[in-house]
């Protein structure tokens, strides 16, 4: 999907939310597990509840890996579900990959052409060789993580490299890298008042923040600061929309938790 | 698998070799395609006729994903294999993850616990929490990358933070974790005279050093700055032995590679 695909979806349903299917067996309804596929039974009934309200669905390969064979089957029924009955949709496989050269690719390949996924995050820690693979994937967008939600972002993300913190290095040196237009990058939601920052350098991009929701941010907050002409955000929810019940009403309560998010994304898109 | 266990499994095979199974159905015998599970065949032919010469295996994740479920499939088998049939050879997932830290646990009991790897690579982007759920696994190791062979490792890993280089700080930092015991690292050997100054900053753990070979680093450069008083180095060679041959006898090529190898390693050892 282009980038200007993604920005026609989000002004269309007046959304930008990203759902994060992040599935853990021990917490979804329980009438589900009687089902041969019950990731992917949970995942259909999810999409079908919440795809005229959020415009990416994000699932984490975790919790799938997690599963050995069954689990990535289940993310292949997923993805391809999803492109079959929702092509408007934009995916991404939260994957954080991230290898030396001809061992990206195959990641790359992985997860772009033959999953088919729109996107995939990287990790840059292993820099310019390890990311470019990706990018030269025509159509599909590369996502890096720059400054992320946990606690440990503060390890070495935050710490001053040569005077300027490393996630801000990771902005700045991406932009000469083959490709960079296909680049978007993970920017954690508890330090909104960074994304100003983050603006000066990478004005055009689109950001992927997770930690709205379960992890604290602020909706308003992110969105006074890291919004730009063409919106350039996609705002994930994982926990906050797929576990709002979990009882037999599950999907019914994950819309209506996605519909109060792209309600309030509609009112500040309207301003 | 304890550390101990690997340093006396060292001295018995006068060996710290470790192979890559890096498969590559492109670059295997042709007569192995008409197999059933031609990346599996591959494996065990190639761990028959070099596990003696060895004492680690190391498949890179990326080879198998690319292949989806057949190459998870092939994994489950190849180390299913090494553990029945070789339960005293040490195996590290060379998967290079890292989440926030609840996703970090199912990555952690991916491959630690259900895939049953003794260890498995990890990213240090995310810091403390990303990684500490993979520290709390008894007698399993989380092999943090600290300075990585490829060229993009000086994008970022050599920056000078607060003055001292970022992969010294990775160093430097990651001691102070929760069962930082369970800690080892890898370090490129495409850089030997790091290891002495490294040294300095973890006299005690074991390094996993891919790039001997192939990539161009050198074993006796490597050993003179690396070794430490319990050996404390896990050499990677993967293309190199595992490709010496693409006929019928691949598998005796590759022990004669691995024998190479390992005669230069007992040496090392009779200093």
């Amino acid at each position: 999907m282009t980038t200007q695909q993604l920005i026609d979806q989000i002004k269309k349903k007046q959304s930008f939310l990203c759902i994060g299917l992040d599935v853990d067996l021990n917490k979804i309804p329980k009438h589900l597990l009687k089902e041969e596929d019950p990731i992917f039974a949970f995942n259909k009934a999810i999409i079908e509840a919440t795809h005229h309200l959020c415009v990416a669905y994000k699932p984490n390969t975790a919790f799938y890996e997690a599963y050995g064979i069954k689990g990535w089957q289940a993310l292949e029924k997923t993805i391809n579900y999803l492109n079959k009955n929702h092509p408007e949709i934009y995916t991404i496989a939260d994957a954080k990959r991230g290898d030396i050269g001809n061992t990206s690719t195959m990641y790359a390949k992985a997860f772009l052409e033959d999953l088919g996924f729109d996107s995939v995050t990287v990790a840059p820690y292993m820099g310019k060789d390890s990311v470019e693979p990706f990018l030269a994937f025509k159509d599909k967008h590369t996502i890096l993580l720059a400054l992320t939600s946990n606690q440990g972002a503060f390890d070495f993300q935050t710490k001053s490299v040569d005077g300027v913190e490393l996630y801000k290095q990771v902005l700045e040196t991406s932009k000469s890298w083959k490709n960079a237009e296909n680049l978007m990058y993970v920017v954690g939601a508890t330090k909104a008042e960074f994304l100003a920052d983050i603006r000066k350098i990478i004005p055009e991009s689109f950001l992927l923040v997770p930690g709205v929701g379960a992890q604290g941010g602020n909706l308003q907050e992110v969105c006074k600061y890291g919004m730009n002409k063409s919106i350039g955000l996609l705002i994930n929810s994982s926990r906050g929309i797929i576990y709002a019940s979990q009882d037999g009403d599950f999907a019914e309560a994950a819309a209506q938790k996605a519909e109060e998010l792209q309600l309030q994304m509609s009112e500040i898109l309207s301003l």
